[in-house]
């Protein structure tokens, strides 16, 4: 079976967790002791060099960055998540890496430090996270879904932190756009199981 | 015939012209100018809601991020330089994510703050750069290429804020397996013409 190297309060394994629970995918759960620096040991170093949760393995493979695991995960057992021609793979390779970038250095360093008191610069996170949840409410005024017109990897890549923005305090009140695609996520078989765990 | 929206300057346009290059595409060059905002303009945010370059468009196709650019060139034109199979579009995401987030915050900043004086926080980009260029160096110790045992939009989407790192002031001369992956990158038939432009 599957394994996530995974810590409850991490987005990025949110990101997985969510995801398998919407595609229906048996998978075990790795704890990282993060705190005790578990995702820094040289063992999980071999995994994963950045020194980051989530990390997957899945019959010999091993992959790191939560963007990562999804774009495998939906190539192999769930392809209709991925881009079926050349420009929904860019169109979801987009919002890959606004996950990867401005959700990170934004609401995901915003949330550690208001959760965790991080030492970050909370200034810069807050300006990147406004914008970034801005971005996305301007860009799903005329849309359903982040990539296409169907749910894909780019919608799973960036709801986490999305949804989670009151804990890295930032408003997304009135956003309209934004909290109904937010809502249209919640609304998918399977999430809701998950949805528990981690709000 | 494809408009790549662009400034010489930026190391993330650098990414789409080297591949256009590296795989013989034909392409027209959109100066954009940056310094007077020409990335902030309501056109332009048309194309691209973050404001900023580059932007590819190609019949009627309009995509933003370098990575998203190269991904969607990769898969419509040489999909060799794709992933061939889930594990390799895993393997392959793993540095999407990393050139977007790493090399973004870490060696691409330091560069501008040291090229253009940008406001940044030098020493987290300095410490972020650095820990980017040891990653890569271990993880190329026993690689050719980043993602597969060919060269991949991995490698592209890496290689110019590394082989720029000496105007970030971050040095590299002992990382000997990074820089035997840049002189194999430079050796690859159509990167000499560019390059010249850039460097």
């Amino acid at each position: 079976m599957m394994r996530l190297h995974n810590h409850p309060f991490s987005g990025n394994c949110y990101k997985i967790r969510l995801f398998l629970a919407l595609v229906g995918l048996p998978c075990e759960i790795v704890p990282v002791d993060v705190a005790a620096g578990g995702h820094k040991t040289p063992a999980f170093l071999r995994l994963n060099p950045r020194g980051q949760i989530p990390v997957l393995e899945d019959e010999g493979t091993v992959l790191f960055d939560s963007q990562a695991i999804l774009a495998y995960l939906a190539a192999r057992y769930v392809p209709e998540w991925s881009g079926r021609d050349a420009v929904e793979i860019g169109q979801i390779s987009q919002w890959l890496s606004f996950a990867a970038k401005e959700l990170s250095i934004g609401l995901q360093a915003a949330r550690l430090y208001h959760m965790l008191g991080a030492p970050i610069d909370i200034a810069t996170a807050k300006s990147v996270a406004t914008a970034s949840v801005e971005i996305l409410d301007l860009w799903l005024a005329d849309r359903l879904w982040l990539a296409t017109n169907r749910p894909t990897i780019a919608d799973i890549a960036c709801y986490p932190y999305v949804a989670l923005a009151h804990e890295a305090q930032i408003q997304t009140d009135g956003l309209t756009a934004l909290r109904a695609w937010l809502m249209r996520i919640e609304a998918l078989p399977g999430f809701g199981d998950l949805a528990d765990e981690q709000a």
